[in-house]
């Protein structure tokens, strides 16, 4: 599972959110990123693309942890539903292969707002991960 | 056109990834905002968090941009297609309504990166925002 | 919910598809259709249309279990992934609400060939359901 | 363009919805279907699952009618949304290559109502086709 750390080292866009990966398990992956003023929408709430930059990554890596070595993934398309405001402390996206293959890894985030150690889920995505060469 | 720019103004996270609008039209909003390593994924490009960051606020705008003063909108849901690695300066996202409505607007937004003067579609997003009060 | 089996049986399209309700409870509806020729696609499986049409009718009744009465409600959008050739006798729909609301339902539904006697899923579904006025 | 037509011929649904293939040119497919009863929606329009089989069937064959010879094509996800109430004689798709490509193709169908000779789209969808041997 080192290649999801090194390929999620790699994610500038990661860095800058603070983002970091709890778990890595075959098939399933879990990320949390804090909720700060850097990444509000309009009203205050965390951003719908906060939800969308780990879910989508959950969810990539989660291809990533079933793929033969030598691989990488990239996102083909995503859909986000976004269920709640995203209010509180943090974020959580735990990503899971559906459907895995040789060509298309059917993938699922569901992404969980952290409030005062409760959590709500705030987003669903569900989407398709393309392997391609390192 | 003003609230459009108040809104974008109150959104944290396109501050922090230096998004900007670049025009506000009745049904129609684009917006900007460069690519840096700040922002990449694994390969280098750009995330695909970026082109959502835009192309999801270019979308919501065009939809706040027909909507009765004294409305925000929120996304309820998204779809993003990745059609090609964002590579160049920047990334160009120009937000449509496809069909207004009192309870919901469908929308549409077309991303493209910018290199050396050329722009090249990268992204297309279909969703659906809905009105919520001030 | 009684209401569930009066509108499915005002569906033209389900008659003429051969679908009927298995279950209905609150949150949850389970619809089946058998596989003919009459609804297959150029490979001789079940037309994705046919998965989509139990799908979305099996999430949009499942939204209809948890509204007020006086309420139908129409399909906003839907997202089908087609996860297997749908080979059998049968497919199996299982909706459910992912997230009520007023004004949107969030729902989902899977989506199970039956072929001697086994369950495969073959499809996902995710959309959004929108309450109106009977 | 044979194979277009080939392969439609072979779709049972098809053949059982009415529906017929209008035009076809490189990334581009029409195809109409008559409203009838035997379609409906509990509210009398057309099933949403009507202006999905065609829509996906149009963009479907867009996208073989860019393909190398000996390949069928299959859905792996679309997304549809159903704009207004399906209300008519008939429904015409159009289907469109976004993105063609060697594993995966983009593509999108708009869906129109024709009633008294006059169209209004009823439904926009968005997904991805993959190439398979024939």
């Amino acid at each position: 599972m080192d290649r999801v750390y090194n390929s999620f080292a790699r994610q500038g866009m990661m860095t800058t959110l603070g983002a970091r990966i709890l778990s890595v398990e075959p098939g399933t992956v879990t990320i949390s990123v804090p909720i700060t003023p850097d990444v509000s929408q309009q009203q205050g709430f965390a951003h719908a693309a906060l939800a969308f930059a780990i879910g989508d990554s959950a969810a990539g890596y989660s291809a990533l942890s079933v793929m033969p070595e030598d691989t990488e993934v990239v996102t083909s398309e995503i859909k986000i539903h976004l269920l709640s405001p995203a209010i509180g402390e943090s974020l959580i996206a735990r990503g899971r292969v559906v459907k895995p293959g040789r060509r298309l890894v059917v993938v699922t985030s569901e992404v969980f707002a952290v409030r005062n150690g409760t959590e709500k889920q705030i987003a669903l995505l569900t989407g398709t991960m393309v392997p391609v060469p390192v």
